[in-house]
């Protein structure tokens, strides 16, 4: 059963640290799993993290190290020697080893491949040159390939000699003479299949794989989309040269969501494991200070009116709500585009549409808040004449806002800038300034041909 | 390889439509994966749909229907009559068969199950009483069982038995005689068994399972963090009821990211498959009308000030920034915690730091963008105290932000309402409203003192 780390066992740990009771330590690795046990580490002060760390045996301090979120993985291994990290990395899988290899500065990482044993380092040479964010990037060179001639008992026996160097195996993937990739086999179908039959006759042919450039979200999309458990990924010549397995892809959505939710707030991704105050100020402080740039413009936009607001001071007292229509609609717009091209719900085939309902609903939703705010201003001010131009003004600040936040995240994308990024500052702040044109620029027009 | 849907073929195909060409159809139906035939069929108008869909075989046809996004699904199923949906819920597995009929209104839903043959109405009245949102809700009943006693020729011969009931089998799960889950076999490890050895000898007793009312969201941190691909469901007595696989909780964990994002910004669950402008504006509507009347008290804090503003109206100029420094603040704040509620990497154990943490930063981004903001207020209004004045209100208005945004989460959940509520609509209207009166408050207390 899973591990509960609640108040209680943190406070024993703590003082078992102190007291240096080993004991208590052993007992508590042979109960919990490594993903608990990198969870508690994460609990702890970087020195008892360390503490605890070095108490776990090579091969299994591995598989905690690589189930601890980067920003506690990077910490600890600040702490550890490179020897130690050699005999860490010599345990792990490809893709975990190259992960871990791949985030140290360029120079520990050289030394600790030169400490590896050849196959592990010859694993990490064709591994780590592959962008992070591509298939080649997340793939693992541990699985089970079989040449289309082979037996089901020839397969078998192929299992039965990787057993310990590949921990899973749910399909299996067969190759012709030049190492193409030409089909698939479910351990179910083998289990069930005549010994002697040959892997040709009982495999898939269909098989879906990825090229080992093809994008990570472009992988995550397509294992969703024919939910798949594992997928193989080939080179440029289909030869088969790695896979990606189902508990990658799910970090891989859980990171690109957690990606686009991050920037469209402006704050550091994954920032809940991070730390250090310096490094959240640093990622969160340009979104607050393109904001303050964006308030300033609004400044001296508002300045433009001056005369205006002379004349009527309590037109400012509106600005707020001005402001909250053109802000809110504009992220409600560009969220649902933003999110929409993310998971590939929305591609250029159905842009037209979308737009078009985008501008219907910023219709409906300007017509009911305009009437709104143009009856409580009616009232408040009492002049109808101002409350009608206040209502046309919302009117035309939500639709105008609306389109603004549907397309921001469309032109950003065709000039290869991340969508999640229009949301954020760039469309709070437009239709901030934009929203308190069209209303002063209304107001002040409706003023100067009553006065 | 994977289906591209393009403009060509989505105009190929509404020419055929029109041309009545089945053909054309058949053809492209043997070439497509149901996933792919989901898409296509998403692309269409409505009518069409219907006459693409009627062309699927009943056995293929519920597979695209589960494949399509919620809202084009429950529009599709409008269209169609009551024989027919039964004829395709007896093809489906037992979860998707639930989901669709517990879509449908309870009258409709009450006639399908009628017409069903009695092995899958019997599944769908033990599926159908568990909440959508817990893994009851998610689970199927295609499993592979075996009692620990039986050999593994036994389990190979149970599988095969059901080949065509349960399509994917990565494990068995063993039970005892009181139907009580008590390991779990990996089809890997049954290969490379003995024939004659007996299933407890090789099984796995640290099986992790999950109660049939757990929420759907624990069950997918579970999974994510065991690395799990399939997750067997007991009841109270811990017998075994279910399973649920990989490619549900990938659907959960997207879904449960998406459902964060669209409360923060206030739109619809999955809206970007919703075509109905109605609908979309009713879920956005609310979230303007409560920036409004958030604004309208905005407007009556401003009011509180008039005579301030009276003496200096360049004071409104700066409105816009003000909201900005407290509105991006809380946002951030507030983001960082939902997601990590959400993820389960924040918990009550941890929750001081990082309100200490969130503190720390709010000052260090409180300092800069105060310096800043007085300076150029300052030189705007050539007034050096009133420029001072505004730095002070900068820094408290962050830090206020800072705080309100990351405990607001917190105080949402503790009276059992999803923090991602609190972001949106609650965090930036009260943060608007309180940074205008710490601003209004100390700018009118400094020109009171100077006057």
């Amino acid at each position: 059963m899973p591990y509960v780390i609640d108040e209680k066992l943190v406070s024993d740990v703590k003082d078992s640290i102190r007291e240096q009771n080993e004991t208590f330590f052993r007992h508590l690795m042979d109960e919990m799993r490594p993903a608990d046990l990198a969870d508690l580490i994460e609990h702890l002060d970087p020195d008892e993290r360390v503490f605890v760390f070095d108490l776990i045996e090579p091969e299994g301090a591995g598989e905690v190290l690589v189930e601890m979120e980067p920003p506690f993985q990077e910490r600890l291994l600040e702490g550890l020697d490179d020897e130690h990290i050699s005999e860490i990395v010599q345990e792990l899988d490809s893709d975990d080893a190259a992960d871990v290899v791949g985030d140290l500065p360029a120079d520990r990482a050289k030394n600790i491949i030169e400490q590896l044993e050849d196959d592990v380092s010859g694993e990490l040479e064709i591994l780590l040159p592959y962008p992070e964010d591509t298939a080649g990037g997340i793939m693992a060179l541990e699985f089970v390939a079989i040449r289309d001639n082979s037996t089901v008992q020839e397969a078998i026996e192929t299992i039965r000699r990787m057993r310990e160097e590949v921990k899973n195996v749910y399909y299996l993937f067969v190759v012709n003479t030049q190492g193409k990739l030409v089909g698939v086999i479910s351990l179910k179908d083998l289990v069930l299949a005549e010994p002697m039959s040959t892997v040709r006759s009982i495999m898939n042919p269909e098989v879906i794989s990825v090229r080992v450039d093809l994008d990570q979200e472009e992988v995550a999309q397509l294992v969703k989309k024919y939910n798949l458990v594992t997928i193989p990924v080939v080179d440029d010549q289909e030869r088969l040269v790695g896979r990606i397995t189902h508990d990658d892809i799910i970090d891989v959505i859980e990171e690109e969501a957690d990606e686009d939710i991050s920037r469209m707030a402006g704050v550091l991704n994954q920032e809940i494991a991070e730390e250090s105050a310096v490094r959240i100020t640093r990622a969160r402080l340009p979104w607050l200070v393109g904001g303050l740039g964006g308030g300033i413009l609004a400044a001296a936009v508002i300045n433009q009116f001056e005369t205006s607001l002379e004349r009527v001071i309590a037109l400012a007292f509106f600005f707020p709500v001005i402001m909250a229509m053109g802000g809110s609609t504009g992220t409600q717009a560009a969220t649902v585009m933003v999110r929409g091209l993310a998971t590939g719900d929305i591609s250029l085939v159905n842009i037209g549409k979308r737009l078009r309902v985008e501008i219907q609903v910023a219709l409906f939703n300007g017509v009911v808040c305009g009437i709104l705010l143009g009856i409580i201003a009616s009232i408040w001010l009492s002049d109808y004449g101002l409350g009608f131009i206040i209502t046309i003004s919302v009117v035309l600040i939500i639709l105008i806002s609306g389109f603004i936040g549907a397309a921001a995240p469309l032109v950003f994308r065709k000039f290869n800038i991340d969508p999640a990024l229009a949301t954020g500052p760039f469309v709070t702040t437009s239709n901030d300034i934009l929203s308190l044109f069209i209303y002063l620029g209304l107001v002040t027009l409706f003023l100067r041909m009553t006065a």
